[in-house]
Order: C-alpha cells, then sequence, then structure tokens
C-alpha cells in the first residue's frame, strides 16, 4: 500500500486553492466534481503522493457533515492497493469494519471503498484503486 | 515539495501499531522517542511516504493537548523541503505563520518546523529537512 492522496475539507476553493498554490509552490493541476460524494475536488502533486482538496458542492454530502462537526482540516488518507477487492476481504478478516463493503467510483478514475474511522484509531481511511 | 510523512496521534502504541500493522500489511520499521516533543514515534514506509504514530510520552506534549481536545486521528501533514531556511522566508513573505519559525530537532534525523494551522486551513503543516 502506498499513500495515494490526503483529502482535505475546506470551505471554499477559491480560498483554499490561493492559499494551497502558495503553500506548495504549484498550481491545482485538476479540478473534478464528484456528484456521488457531493463534493468538487482539486487537486496538487506533493512527490509520489497528491493533495486532494474537497469543497462541498450538496449540503447532503459526508464532507459537509464533516465541516460542520470538525472544521476545515484533513478528512480522510487514501492507499493505493493492486486489488481493491481481495484488500476489503483481507481487512474484513482482520476485523476492520466498512463504511459501505462496495467499491464505488470517486474522483480521478478510482474505485474507492472507506474504512470506519472508529477502526482506525479516528482516521477514515480511504482505499482506491485505478479504473482499468 | 513531498509529502514525506503523516503524523497519527494515538493513545496507546500497543494498540495502534497492532491495528497499523494489519491495515498495512507491514510492521513498524523504527521506534523513536523524541524528548522535545515529548512523544515516541513509530514509523511505517507507505509508499514514497511514511505513517509516524505519536503516543505521548510526557504530558506536556502538544500531542497529549491535541488528543484531550480532538481525540485520536490525523496530526499533522509533513513536506519534505530541501533548504527549509528558504521554505521559512518564502512562506513567511507569502503571510503563512508559523508555531515558531526557528527549525529544531525532530525525529528521524530531520530539522522541522510547524506552520500555524490558523494560516493552513486547519491543517498542522510540518516542513523537514533531512540532516547533513
Amino acid at each position: 500500500m502506498k499513500l495515494e492522496h490526503i483529502g482535505i475539507a475546506v470551505k471554499s476553493l477559491g480560498v483554499s486553492d490561493e492559499l494551497f498554490e502558495k503553500l506548495l509552490g504549484k498550481k491545482s493541476y485538476k479540478k473534478e466534481t464528484v456528484e456521488r460524494e457531493g463534493v468538487i475536488t482539486s487537486f496538487y502533486e506533493a512527490g509520489e503522493s497528491k493533495i486532494e482538496l474537497l469543497e462541498v458542492s450538496n449540503k447532503e454530502s459526508p464532507v459537509s457533515k464533516f465541516l460542520d462537526k470538525r472544521g476545515e482540516g484533513v478528512h480522510h488518507l487514501a492507499f493505493g492497493v493492486e486489488n481493491i477487492i481481495e484488500e476489503i476481504e483481507r481487512l474484513k478478516k482482520e476485523g476492520f469494519q466498512f463504511v459501505s463493503e462496495e467499491p464505488k467510483e470517486g474522483a480521478d478514475n478510482k474505485l474507492v471503498v472507506f474504512l470506519h474511522p472508529k477502526s482506525t484509531n479516528g482516521v477514515l481511511v480511504e482505499l482506491c484503486q485505478e479504473k482499468a
């Protein structure tokens, strides 16, 4: 497993894109709306990993609830895997809980699934596999 | 800037090392006490980046205050830089605030400095430079 990206919940991409462009010294290389998650994403390269800013596009988004409860900050860590079905099976056997066990389409041409933060030290962990 | 590591605050390395070994499918490759920060760290490889678990060894540790306030979870993101002094100057000019502007010795043979999360979307950002 490699660290594929870090998702950061922000109130406004307008404000935060400017901030992260200054911080990282580079521009966002992609923006993408993920309807199913109710977010607009903005991506930055950071070595082998990426930073994914998340702005809410729909009040029902889980990111909207996160912002209400915790404020802006790190929302999830995403680990890239070769075979997401095998990893889900492996981790279920190890006792990990999933938000949903069925991989869904995420941003950046990925199949994604989330582990429940209760089973991972308060960290929302995403597994993602590049779509063929 | 590349994402060098992610620091995760945990209550107990005994419990969390077992959890992250199962999650990542590999063992912690190093444990190191950082007296100045009042933490014991445990490192995992995750591609080019690392996961750094942080257990409090001293009640005065900033990580102790974080756990009291937020509970377990992602504590900081660390970006590796070639020249930490130059990066501090660059980011000060861009308007970023630092917890302290003077680099100090951190874990893993690094000089480290922290930006204040108020100026970085609620994310505690560490800059780190490998020591010569």
